[in-house]
């Protein structure tokens, strides 16, 4: 299963520096690399550990290619060599990885009323309902649910396990994660004398092209409209998407995020683990949210945003905790001593202010 | 499939003021509304919107109709509007859907010493093991499993791939989304010597009436008493519950919530997303915790209780958590700086003191 | 079913100070014992309660025997009686537990090249893909997914509705709750000109013995290397496992952990829930992070770790959050003022300075 050095630049682009004739077998990390391996180097603090790695190739831009010395073998130049490295990566997976058998297994039930594309394939104990479209080059794994009337795009693979409602879509080249549920009823219910009336959830979700969503991450149908997920949206883990969200294109978010109902968020975000985005807010473009952090109100300005408390041990804790429940007070003192200070030294030594 | 206004006023109640004989299609939000749509009023900021509304029809409250004019529809009188809404979408809802057919699917498998009422319904590929009790127009969807003597009450909706285990107990009129998990072990153990020892968790949940349950919701079963979740709760998706919990009758909880063991939670109370309950507390009936707050002693008075860090930006975050692990040596500095202003003023000004 | 006293203590160990012939049915809290039961008194503070047990048996430390006045039944004495409950408590529901059936369920689906042994149960809906191996007497659950090549040792059961993906590991006496996922692909891309290229995530999962799994947690396969999860590690529910991480052998976390990417775990550690930890981390053998934490930074000292914004009425909490927003203006204000009372006092009374 080597692959011709030259055959990997031919298809994913660079310039060669080294001989094409060389074969390759797989990826490694600079320091586990042998002689059949490519490597990369993206981040300068690795320089000289490229320059020690014993890998047959290695992937790094122009500028670290005229300074690193001392590397002896082969050199793919590109402008990206960490996407580089993602797509051969991905180069030497689909030559190695299994091709799925299309056709629906014996052990899946598909309804008669569903359109599956003949490349498609439907794993042991997956059900698909009537009027569900499951388009060209498809993996259903094993146990997916595909419900009513809904749609899979060409070449999405779901793994096993998937809940896919009623009247849900995905576009192409997605991949969905074990256990995800997309399309389950939001959250909405009207108060009467103290008891929840539920309000339907009727509208869908419409999830775009090269979308990922990770294991156990929930996505609400919406409740008049749909929820919305754009192209690109990459959703790690037991992340929540609320009804009626729309999440803009290419946005990342990292495992156990929440985001509320009707939130809308822009396109480039990025969302650290754990953080949690409240209902009906808006985010524009290019907004990045540590870990850990609530999103309390719209954020109007691109940049990083970040709400947690501190770590510290316990005992630090204990006592800076205790101040905090009082600053409200200590601030009040401050500004009775500053009223004091100013009395004593005549006003004449100015005081801030609030 | 439209409705004559006449019909649903007779149904839903509510004084009618216009053509009982309009028809009407559906439920629609005040911009969106057109001649065969019903819209509401609730929330006194949008009265100018329901003044141009082009519904055929509006719900609102005694005070709204005597103050809305320019609005030439009908109108439906009523003390709540927005559960009015809630009933007349579940109205229009309960006419467009597809009625599940009862029976057993082929596809799906039921222990013979398992009792399936006549008209309930078991989806492909859904377990149902010995002594399971499956309620009157019960809909177990597909790839659900039901565990050994679990029982489930009228009327009660599971989606696909909910597992709900052995010897638990759901009411009537339940409804539980996709991915949930109900009965599994609570999180026990002894620890001796470092390694830990697992204590067997052998008591039930038992869930009541009216309770809905979001997409992979967690809730355990008891040690050696069971869980319990009172009639009418409300859970989104991801909430987890440990064991030997008991939440009250018409509590709500938003996505995301975790209520650690033995936590004794009241009636009435409301959940922001994310919001954390440490273990062996009591919160009594009428509590409200915001979004992302942790509860880590009892509340004893009902009222709205918060507690998590304001986000700003980064920079910004970065100066203020620095002054924050230092809070207590601020404290001591105020003090000082008390003790010294006091010196310095022969005390003829008092001052605040901790 | 009832048990000779002598026969568990026999088992079990520890000294039995009372007759050996006594029936036994079970074990219960100190205050619902009765004649036919075991209870233990493991907290000190519990005295009074355990003088008054109806229990016919009482678990006890040596200490807590010599201090026991008033109780009349008979008397374990044990290091450990809260460990020593945990044994007894298995013993009983050992001998109540149905016994699963070895064999292939007929509604289950498995390869013909996968191996199961003999006195491994696999139940219905289950699927086992080619190359997986189930060691004696596992038992896989209703609706679990064994991927291709996947192993599973001797005595682990599977709940129903896992997730165990192809080239995943687990040891011998594991206990996976139903809606787990194990080996979902890691969060990993690379950024090109603001698009998302996908890190193949080709390592697997490796889990040792003894380790028990939460419902619906998920554990993701490492990117080149494996992800590791050492022998007797306990993770509750929703949890979430990033790729590459090492959690240390017995370290044990509660629900809604979530662990990010490459973080390195000690031993012995324990996570209350909700706690965050972030990615590339390293955390020494015996550290304990609270509830709602986050962490950070790297911790290399043993000791208990918090850092959760305290809770408040809300009213309370719109005060110190808006003074928390501005901390940093007020430690320069305190600055101020030090000088200011500098100069009066003549430099005469020290002042702490940071």
């Amino acid at each position: 299963m080597s692959t011709r050095l030259g055959d990997l630049v031919e298809s994913l682009g660079g310039e060669l520096i080294g001989d094409p004739a060389l074969l390759i077998d797989g990826i490694a990390p600079l320091d586990a690399a042998g002689p059949s391996h490519i490597t990369f180097l993206s981040n300068p603090k690795l320089r000289a550990q490229a320059a020690a790695t014993g890998a047959a190739v290695l992937i790094l831009s122009r500028i670290e290619h005229d300074k690193l010395q001392g590397y002896a073998g082969a050199r793919i130049l590109s402008d990206n060599p960490y996407a580089y490295y993602a797509r051969a990566a991905q180069y030497f997976v689909a030559r190695k990885s299994v091709p799925a058998t299309p056709g629906i297994h014996p052990a899946a039930w598909v309804d008669p009323a569903a359109r599956i594309a003949a490349t498609a394939t439907i794993g042991p104990g997956a059900t698909v309902e009537a009027g569900a479209v499951i388009g060209e080059h498809c993996v259903i794994g094993a146990g997916c649910h595909i419900g009513r009337d809904a749609e899979v795009g060409d070449h999405t693979c779901f793994h096993p396990n998937v809940s896919f409602l009623a009247d849900c879509r995905i576009g192409r080249r997605g991949i969905v994660q074990s256990g995800a549920v997309i399309g389950g009823d939001g959250f909405g219910f009207a108060n009467d004398r103290g008891s929840w009336i539920k309000i339907p959830q009727t509208g869908g979700v419409r999830i775009g092209d090269d979308v990922e969503i990770g294991a156990n991450t929930t996505i609400d149908r919406g409740a008049l409209d749909h929820t919305v997920i754009e192209d690109g949206v990459k959703l790690d883990n037991q992340i929540q998407i609320a009804h009626n969200c729309v999440i803009g294109a290419h946005t990342a978010m990292a495992g156990c995020v929440g985001v509320a109902g009707s939130a809308r968020i822009g396109r480039h975000c990025t969302f650290g683990g754990a953080a949690m985005v409240l209902g009906h807010l808006t985010i524009v473009d290019h907004v990045h949210v540590s870990s850990g952090s609530l999103v309390s109100r719209s954020i109007s300005e691109p940049g990083q945003y970040t709400g947690f408390y501190p770590l510290a041990k316990n005992a630090d804790w204990e006592k800076t905790a205790a101040v905090v429940r009082q600053l409200d007070a200590m601030r009040d003192r401050v500004r009775e001593l500053e009223r004091l200070v100013k009395q004593l030294t005549g006003d004449k030594d100015s005081l801030s202010r609030d």
